[in-house]
């Protein structure tokens, strides 16, 4: 019988994952929320410089507790932003013991939630490169070839079962197209190395509202800023025992797709695109974890710091919950 | 003969200072741009907690050099935002060896373009205090009873004609209600001082939307950020010859009134208005400088260099100018 997968955040991401397993043979339920209707009617069209042209019919509900009745789940896939909370939004669906819950998220440290929620299930984290756009429900463009998906368990040193299961997840991945390994050794390596490039391109774009090319360009200091937050983050991984994690190669690596496009034209981050949208940003998966970390660590991370106060204060500013208060005005 | 004033730049604090230098005995030419027609025709109408109502009627002109036929003036009393390159601007009506330059404008280190065009004429460094809003062309409100204006020569040490300009124009002020003190000792401390507020709440309101209250109401760590800011601006003043500039006491008496605002609703600083209403911030005058002088006096200053970087690439976005260029679209 096929695997049974439910897949949690029908973005851009969520929508790729969901047309990949179901090519690789699963059968895929997606919980879907603005493009509920457009998904059930039509499937999914994904448009990929990779993959061409895929479309599928995944089972699409609208509801946690609706997709329930199409379990039970051998993986649920987690794909949507990663805001603290959602480990409970899944609960309905998740069989104890048997779901394995696999994350396709940025931050660091956002494993915790699953794993104190669901003792004895297995958690699969993985690392997402996948720059994507759903242009218009269940209609996904991307456009560059880029795809990597690195998965391993969490923790690090996990039962065999646990083991088994990321590795026909990853066998699930491959049959439908993807490029998802199991990393070798502990995925949090991955993880730093992915946050490098989410803590500072990330808010730095999102607070100044510049792409990342023009960001570069809007003053000399403007590219060495960028490598001193991924630097502070290197600093704080290897206080966390991944002293390779991020290093000046890697750096260098991810800034320079990020140089090119002075060339070509810049491009918009997530959390700048959530911004420009009026949405919630992950400000505690990308820094308020981070920064937490270093201080436990007694790593010293002043520009992380102020870019957590800086983007908590435009989420504020963004959500406007019952905390926020209007101006004085002049009598 | 009275004496001859010009007033470059008739925004809120511009509009209150003219009316003040009137009311003080002065001929005041004011150069005004949006508002020059309501000028013209009705003259200012200022709204103040301190002073009520003031009605007065400067000259008002369209430009610099239709300012010079009215000249020659014995001030002229630079009331715009410190951008670099002001001080060409007034260049048609400064008399050589005469005209005494008095600043009322925020950031450090702003006399020294004045200095290196003028060598031959006073230049009057101004502390402001003045919280103001011009709510439509010539009609100012300033609704709280704030106003300090501190004078002093740049530098300190200055002629004995020097010093005396400076003493003539603070009893102009002091004629017209003004708070104008001249400072007893280097102005520049005073400046330091009120750069600490400048360079932590206006561009921390200005990158989050947040007013004074909603940001320190953000998140835990919200109020020490200002005051870590303030204090790495302490550290330079004291590196600059400034020990008492900045003081934990100075800073908890400045956090006082936004704290305040924490009952009352907030207030949104200047340069947090400038950004909503797409205009172009003070970033060298505030931000650059300061980090400037940090770096040259061997001062580490890190939350200011990541305001500075984030700040000028905000201004950057705003401004887009030749540098600028749009983002790749998807194929």
């Amino acid at each position: 019988m096929a695997d049974k997968i439910l897949v949690f955040g029908a973005g851009g991401v969520g929508c790729i994952y969901a047309a990949l397993l179901e090519r690789g043979g699963a059968s895929v339920t997606a919980v879907c929320r603005t493009n509920y209707a457009a998904v059930k009617e039509n499937g999914l069209l994904i448009r990929s410089a990779k993959w061409g042209h895929i479309r599928t019919r995944p089972q699409a509900v609208r509801t946690v507790s609706e997709a329930a009745s199409h379990g039970p789940f051998d993986y649920i896939l987690v794909c949507s932003k990663a805001f603290p909370g959602t480990a409970a939004l899944i609960k309905d669906a998740v069989t104890l013991g048997k779901t394995a819950i696999a994350l396709a998220q940025n931050g660091i440290a956002i494993e915790n939630e699953y794993a104190e929620l669901y003792p004895q299930n297995t958690i699969i984290s993985g690392v997402v490169y996948l720059p994507t756009t759903q242009v218009s429900p269940g209609i996904v463009e991307h456009g560059a070839p880029l795809e990597i998906f690195e998965l391993g368990t969490f923790p690090h040193k996990a039962s065999d079962e646990a083991k088994a299961q990321t590795k026909r997840l990853s066998e699930l991945f491959l049959a439908g197209g993807s490029n998802a390994p199991v990393h070798d050794g502990d995925i949090q390596e991955r993880r730093w190395n992915k946050l490098s490039l989410n803590a500072s391109l990330n808010p730095i774009t999102a607070l100044t509202l510049c792409d990342d090319a023009n960001f570069i360009r809007s003053s000399d200091h403007a590219l060495d800023m960028i490598k001193n937050v991924m630097s502070e983050v290197g600093s704080i991984a290897a206080a966390a025992g991944h002293p390779n994690a991020v290093s000046k190669e890697s750096i260098d690596d991810h800034m320079k797709r990020h140089v090119e496009r002075l060339e070509t034209g810049g491009k918009e981050p997530s959390m700048l695109v959530d911004i420009r949208n009026n949405r919630q940003i992950e400000v505690e998966a990308i820094l308020g974890n981070t920064v937490r970390k270093a201080e436990e660590l007694n790593v010293e991370v002043p520009y992380l710091k102020m870019l957590y106060v800086l983007a908590k204060a435009r989420d504020f500013a963004t959500m406007k919950n019952d905390q926020w208060k209007p101006i004085a005005t002049v009598s």
